[in-house]
């Protein structure tokens, strides 16, 4: 057990990359350290494919990371990747027609412009093609890394899409892998997926650098033809493209300036890697590349005191677990239906009171008994009830509601700072009492008359074991029993990643204003502007489609001509 | 009177100005068109007194509109200016302290962030930075203005701050000025205001160049040193500048696609100047520029059908008059404080709901009475009881509810295809009937149980006229009547205009990405990010550091070094 102190804070973390300089552009003129055909910079989810599929063309790739290691924030994940009409599925006869799968896209992704009659089914011209990309590019990609053995799966045939119950998902079912050899709750995808990846990258010869952080580009008559970037002993190495530099460095989720002044909430950071700090944003800004899509973010529930120490430990809440538990305010209230489907959840926190001026909901206490402590704990998932003998420094725990709320009072005290002053209201306690005996009731019976809880598929796919009760009609919920000793955890909301950057075209080359791609720069994943623009589709609706682009971007960059390759020999040393 | 289908539709509006072209900065080797000190881009709000400024400082000053005709949004408004400590203020005791200003803009800024305890009080540095320059600077511009004769005001001893009941308002009133000459109800202040800025730039010699579109910078040596404008005659000019050129070219609020991709909530347009499209966003971009606070916008609810027509005549409703009137949803119950203060009242169109993955408030009705009808209607503020004889195209009626269901059911069909579909329930008649008696009851003992309608002061301030009722204590609320003809208009979320775009110092200057000044470039209003972040601090809280960084910029440019003039001579013509 760690005690809730011992959660180190931002300063106990010790950078482990080389920091930021100015990303102003340099000229081409000075002889490279380095010559290769393409550079891809991050080794992540979508750098690693990029990289595979360029070497697989025939291109001589580097591969910069800034981090010590490889994976990024997939290699925390659980590496779903979500393919529409994928092979298997067509096996199974599963069908997934382009114009249902864009009518499904289109309405989660822009649902105050969704307009079934429109050519773009309400999109931007730009989002519809980028859907379209998706559909034609994933499952050839998907395939291509796994008959190459750098990323072989496992259909999962009955996982359904986060709104499998909407009608415009004729395909509520079938469209997502993980990686063949993950466990069975397929927690460990990410590890699995990023280390099948990195041996196949070493063993087809992709030159990896890691510890190297991309701080400009080279510039010479409009065209990117290479990149400089710094270690930490000091260096600035500039390597040269003689093709492209393709950008997979993932979203601005631990830069809390950028996150403020862009995203549509205020959220407390969250699960990506803490290498994710928006760098191509400033990178990109100077050579023209418009920004897209920057208000939206993949959400999530996450643990407010790990959040707040930026602990790189940080899982989101994927899946809150348990039966016999509820999520209620700091008025002892139930607010939200506490399986809802994440990215929905994490909304939930950033009401606003135009009232007060307050985010009344700001954050949420998950309250449980001793039933869903043995029957549910689990650290998969970021769930909260974790087993015995497991990090439990964000429990709090009391013997009666009482004690627990006046444990909960005290740890939310040590939070005031970064909460605007949050409280527990006077009357929490009996709040409480009354939430849980309304709940009780709707857990007798089945049905959740307030918030619908457990009534539609994705909420049982995400609930966690729970204690087996023959013929009990809703999984999701039971009684909380009427005896300590209760436990609680204070939860908020944040990102798996953010969304947005710089705009491409359908094979991922980065556009100017004018939406002109600008020559040799190009983008996948969550560095460049997502067509999803605030839907989460399903799970691996985050890698499925950088799969796609990272497949579409290799294609395109090994089309480009070479660039005046004789002025970007290495420097003699 | 209008029929609501004589709105014009986009379509039809012509365009008024230049087409927009590449934003890709031009070097400065080419001789200019013309030469001055200081080129000011925009003269609205921001951009007539930053030439004004900048000229009685003994500048050469040219100033470059876009449209036909000088004002921008600020012509639309009323002008309202609100300045911290200003002279009157002082002159009648009122106690404006900088530490108590501070408390209260940062709390409302960042709710979540605030922390007293804090030596920014929980904003950014940059924030704090900017809110002191605010308050440092507004009252001697203000003055200034006034003594010149270009803008001569009335104190507004009275009126109170859009918060005024919240401990860390330690001035609630007295920090509003507006134009001296507007009339009593203050809301043509902006033409008044705008007319008097514009007759001192003729009078003291600023000069001023209509329909000059500014397409892109001058760069020479890493500084901007002019610009590029085209005019509808296909012409483009340059213009250099020896010591600056100064943005105030206003928000993207009639820019959908940025709209779509920066915003917190997907809003309908708005009541800025149609040529308010977020040029400076691609102009400064290439440049190095960073962005900030691209989420938030200064909001009001907006009329729907307007705001999808992209009228120029469009008003934010700034005040919901009348006191027999609901805000009513597509179930027909009321949901929000229809009296909330404009900024707060749009976020509630906005309430998403992550069950069903709609905006269920996305348009809320308006209903009233005769009564309301014959005693609340006004033209002024964006108000949708209108008198007789003016535009009353967005009214419906009915003699019955069931008579005005139908028709406002009819109405919204036009609009399915911009609201996601939104349709009226099946239900919405008796649930209206309920409200309605529901309301009536909260009205005879004039308190809201549901939403506290008229509990504060800002909320009488807008109230509008009404009739009177001798004894009445809640002059916001009276039952609406048994009988028709009942009225409604179709309502939503818009904004006055956005408050993103790049970072500036205090003084006023465009910062790249490690925050150095881009030599020569600075930008002043809504063009660049405000750190106001999400709040509307009073009436008045645009223009009144608009004001203050006008001044700020004008003097920091006087202060630049003269930029090579040798090589910035017109070309011989």
């Amino acid at each position: 057990m760690v005690a809730a102190n011992q959660i180190p804070t931002t300063a106990d973390v010790a950078p482990t990359h080389p920091a930021r300089e100015s990303a102003a552009p340099v000229a081409g003129d000075r002889a490279a350290d380095v010559v290769t055909d393409v550079i891809v910079v991050g080794g992540g989810g979508g750098g690693l494919p990029t990289a595979l599929f360029s070497r697989w063309l025939g291109n001589e790739v580097v591969l910069l990371e800034k981090a010590p290691e490889l994976g990024g924030t997939a290699k925390k994940a659980a590496f779903w990747y979500w393919v529409p009409n994928n092979v298997p599925m067509r096996a199974l006869g599963l069908s997934d027609e382009e114009p249902d799968f864009l009518r499904y896209v289109a309405r989660l992704a822009r649902p105050t412009a969704y307009d079934p009659t429109s050519p773009t089914l309400g999109l931007s011209q730009w989002e519809y093609g980028m859907c379209r990309a998706i559909y034609d590019s994933a499952s050839p990609a998907a395939e291509l890394l796994a008959e190459k053995g750098a990323l072989e799966y496992r259909h999962c045939p009955d996982v359904v899409d986060y709104w499998s119950e909407i009608p415009e998902d004729k395909a509520p079912t079938g469209r997502v892998l993980v990686p063949r050899d993950a466990r069975d709750t397929m927690s460990d995808g990410g590890a699995v997926g990023v280390a099948s990846m990195a041996a196949a990258a070493e063993r087809d010869g992709v030159d990896v650098r890691l510890g190297h952080r991309v701080q400009r580009l080279v510039l010479r008559h409009g065209a990117i033809v290479g990149v400089e970037a710094t270690t930490q002993d000091g260096r600035t190495h500039r390597i040269a493209a003689r093709k492209a530099v393709i950008f997979a460095t993932g979203g601005f989720t631990h830069d809390v300036d950028l996150r403020r002044n862009f995203l549509h909430t205020p959220v407390f950071g969250g699960c990506a890697a803490l290498t994710n700090e928006g760098d191509f944003l400033a990178i990109a800004g100077p050579v023209g590349a418009q920004l897209r899509n920057m208000n939206y973010a993949w959400m999530c529930p996450v643990p407010l005191e790990r959040a707040v120490a930026r602990d790189s430990r940080l899982s989101g809440m994927f899946s809150v677990a348990g039966d016999s538990t509820v999520f209620v305010d700091k008025t002892g209230r139930r607010v939200v239906n506490e399986k809802l489907q994440y990215n929905e959840l994490a909304q939930k926190f950033f009401t606003y009171d135009g009232d007060t001026g307050e985010y009344p909901y700001l954050v949420l206490v998950q309250i449980w008994d001793q039933r869903s402590q043995d029957h549910s704990a689990s650290d998969e998932y970021g769930r909260q009830i974790v087993p015995a003998g497991t990090d439990d420094g964000h429990v709090i725990r009391g013997e009666t509601l009482e004690a627990l709320a006046a444990a909960v009072a005290d740890r939310l005290s040590r939070y005031a700072h970064v909460t605007g002053g949050l409280t527990l209201d006077p009357n929490f306690v009996p709040n409480l009492q009354q939430t849980i005996d309304r709940f009780n009731g709707f857990a007798e019976r089945g049905v959740d008359e307030d918030f619908h809880r457990g009534e539609k598929p994705v909420q049982l796919l995400f609930n966690g074991s729970v204690k087996d009760e023959p013929g009990r009609t809703n999984p999701t919920m039971w009684p909380i029993s009427s005896s300590g000793p209760y436990y609680a955890s204070l939860v908020t909301g944040g990102t798996l990643d953010t969304k947005g950057g710089p705009r491409t075209n359908t094979e991922a080359q980065v556009l100017d204003d004018t939406g002109q791609p600008i020559p040799g720069l190009y983008g996948v994943g969550n560095c460049v502007a997502s067509a999803s623009a605030q839907a989460y589709w399903a799970g691996g609706a985050t890698l499925g489609p950088i799969i796609a682009f990272a497949h579409r971007a290799a294609q395109a960059a090994d089309r480009e001509p070479i660039r005046e390759p004789r002025q970007l020999t290495p420097s003699p040393s």
